[in-house]
C-alpha cells in the first residue's frame, strides 16, 4: 500500500494516470492555502467534477476503509486539506462543515501568523492563540487532523501538547539533515511523534541535502535515522509534489492577497519558481524507487510497508471520525 | 414508526423534547427560504451546534438508517431541506456540495419565479428551465430530492416527468377538499405519485376545510379519499409546522428580500401572521391523534403505518442516496 501524504499538482488526467502507474492508493491533496471558505467550496466543486470525469482512476477519500475501495478497484483515493485556516475564517462551525464536506487535514499555520498560531517565517513565535486552543478541540472533536508542517516550532510543540489527538507534520524533513527553515528540529519531531502523531518526509527540493542532487541513498539513510530517533511507526512520505504548476502558482502560494509585494519563499528571485525534482523521484511514478531505496538502506519489510502506506493508513483510520469512534 | 415531511419550528429545547413526547423519530426541518450559499451555510452551523447541545434528544439525519438509530436511542432525526433553491444560487457545482452536507429536499421554487422553474404565485407558468432541467438531474444523480410544493402546475408535472427519480410535494393537501392556492388539483398529485413520488398531508391552517376549524374527522375522510384515488404508499404526513415562529419570520418567508412591499401570502393585512393550529393538532405531541383519527375513518393498521410513516421512510431510503445505490 502506498499513500502520500501530501501533494499540490496541477492536476490532470496525465498525472491521474501517473498515479495508478506508481500504484498510489491515496493521496492527501491541498485544496486552500489562502481561499477564503467561499473559494474553498468551489475548490471541492472542481474535485466533485474530476471524481465523475475520471471515476476509473480516482475517487473521493473520506475514511481509510475509502482506501481499501480504492485498492479493490484500481483507484486513487484522495483526501482533502488545506495550508492555511483560511477556510474557517473566523467561525469555528466552519470546522465541522468543512470536515462534512471532506476536509481532513487543516495547517494552523502557512509561514505567516493566522488567527490561530504562528508561521514559521515570523521573527517571533508567540504560540497557540485563544482561538488557536478552541479550534483544535473543535478539529479534535470531528476528526480534521491539526497538521503543523509551516508553523513555528513553538506553535508546533504547544499544538501538539494541547492538541487531545495526534497532530501532523506532513511535508518536512529534519532540520539536523538540511537545515533549511521549514525543516523541523529533533524536540519538534519528538513532540509530534510521542503523541502517537506522524511526520511526512518531503521531496520539495529546498527540503533535500544536496537540494535536486541529493541522492535517493542519502534521503533514504536519513529516513533510517530518524526511525532509530523516533520510531518507524510515526513516520510516513509527504512528498510535497507541486507537478506542472506554473510559477503564477507558487506566487499564490506564497504571497496570497497578505502582501503587494513579492516573497520568495524558500526560493529567490533569481530562481522564483520550484527547483526540478532529484532524477529519482520525478513524479508519481517514482514512489517505487524510494521503496527500494529504503530496502537497500537496510529496513525491514514491515518497516518499509509502513513508511510507504502502512502508517498513513492506521492513522487515517483513527483520527479522520469523531473523537472516541472508529471509522474504519 | 412516526415521520414528519416538513416542519419549520422556531426550534427551542421545549420543541425538541415535544418531538420526543410525541414519538416523532424523524422530521424533515426547513433551513432555508431566501438564504444564500453562506447563509445557508450558517443554519447548519447552527443545526450542529444543537445536535451538540441536545445530543439526548436529537440527532441529524442521512440516511434512512439514521432514522433507525434514532429509534434505538430515543432520539429525533433531523434531515434537512430547502424551501426555494437560493442556496444554489447559480452554480450547479453547489447541489453536491449541499448534499454533503446534509441537505435532503430541495424546493425548485418558493411561489416565485426561481432561475429552474415557476412557482404557485406567479401568473403565467412557464415550466422548467434550461438549468432546472440540469439541476433536476444533478440533484438525481446526488440524492438531492425535488420537491414541488411551491410550484406552478405545470412546472410540477414537468419536474415529475423529467426527473428520473421519483419527486415529492412535501406539505399540501388537495385542491378539491380545500381550493388554496397551494393546494394541488388531481393531475398534479397524480403526476407525482405515478411516478413513485410522495405526498405530504399539511396541516397549516390555511391549507385545511374550514380552516382552524377543520375537524381530524373531516382531515383524515380526506387523507382516506386521497388513498383512494392514488394508493396509499405515496402518501405521508408533511405538517408544515410553524411552531413558536414570530410574525417577523413569517414575514421573511413570504418577502425575503425580493420585494420592498409586504406580501401576505395566504394570509391578509388583517390576519398577517399563522392562523391557530386546528385543536387535535397543536404540535408535536399530537401525531397520536392522526393516528387514531385515521384509524376511526376506517384504514387499516398497515395503510395507518405507512402513513404515519412507513412510506416516508421506504422513500428516504430509496432516494437519498446516489443514483443507483441504496443507502439503508
Amino acid at each position: 500500500m502506498r499513500i502520500d501524504g501530501l501533494q499540490y499538482a496541477n492536476w490532470s488526467e496525465k498525472i491521474f494516470r501517473q498515479l495508478r502507474e506508481g500504484g498510489v492508493d491515496a493521496i492527501h491533496v491541498t485544496i486552500a492555502y489562502h481561499e477564503t471558505f467561499r473559494e474553498t467550496v468551489l475548490n471541492f466543486e472542481k474535485w466533485n467534477r474530476w471524481f465523475e470525469q475520471y471515476s476509473d482512476l480516482i475517487m473521493k477519500g473520506q475514511w481509510a476503509s475509502d482506501i481499501d475501495a480504492a485498492c479493490q478497484t484500481g483507484r486513487t483515493a484522495v483526501f482533502f486539506g488545506f495550508q492555511n485556516p483560511s477556510p474557517i475564517e473566523d467561525d469555528i462551525g466552519l470546522v465541522e462543515i468543512l470536515h462534512s464536506l471532506g476536509a481532513r487535514f487543516m495547517q494552523l499555520t502557512y509561514n505567516n501568523q493566522s488567527l490561530l498560531a504562528t508561521g514559521c517565517y515570523e521573527a517571533e513565535d508567540s504560540g497557540l492563540t485563544r482561538m488557536g486552543k478552541q479550534v483544535v478541540k473543535e478539529m479534535n472533536r470531528v476528526g480534521l487532523v491539526v497538521d503543523m508542517s509551516h508553523s513555528g516550532d513553538r506553535s508546533t510543540i504547544e499544538a501538539a501538547d494541547h492538541s487531545q489527538r495526534p497532530i501532523t507534520i506532513t511535508h518536512a524533513n529534519p532540520h539536523d539533515w538540511q537545515p533549511a527553515l521549514r525543516n523541523k528540529r529533533d524536540e519538534v519531531i519528538r513532540a509530534v511523534t510521542q503523541n502517537g502523531g506522524m511526520f511526512g518526509f518531503s521531496l520539495y527540493p529546498h527540503h533535500l541535502r544536496g537540494k535536486s542532487a541529493c541522492t535517493l541513498t542519502d534521503f533514504c539513510e536519513m529516513i533510517a535515522r530518524t526511525a532509530d530517533k523516533f520510531g518507524t511507526a510515526h513516520l510516513g512520505i509527504g512528498s510535497d509534489l507541486c507537478q506542472d504548476q506554473p510559477d503564477s502558482v507558487v506566487e499564490w502560494m506564497r504571497v496570497g492577497r497578505w502582501t503587494k509585494d513579492i516573497d520568495y519563499g524558500e526560493g529567490s528571485q533569481a530562481a522564483p519558481g520550484f527547483p526540478p525534482m532529484p532524477d529519482w523521484f520525478r513524479d508519481n511514478r517514482d514512489f517505487g524507487n524510494i521503496e527500494q531505496g529504503l530496502r537497500d538502506v537496510g529496513m525491514s519489510a514491515d518497516e518499509v510497508a509502513g513508511i510507504m502506506g502502512g502508517n498513513w493508513y492506521r492513522f487515517f483510520a483513527e483520527n479522520f471520525g469523531p473523537m472516541g469512534e472508529k471509522h474504519g
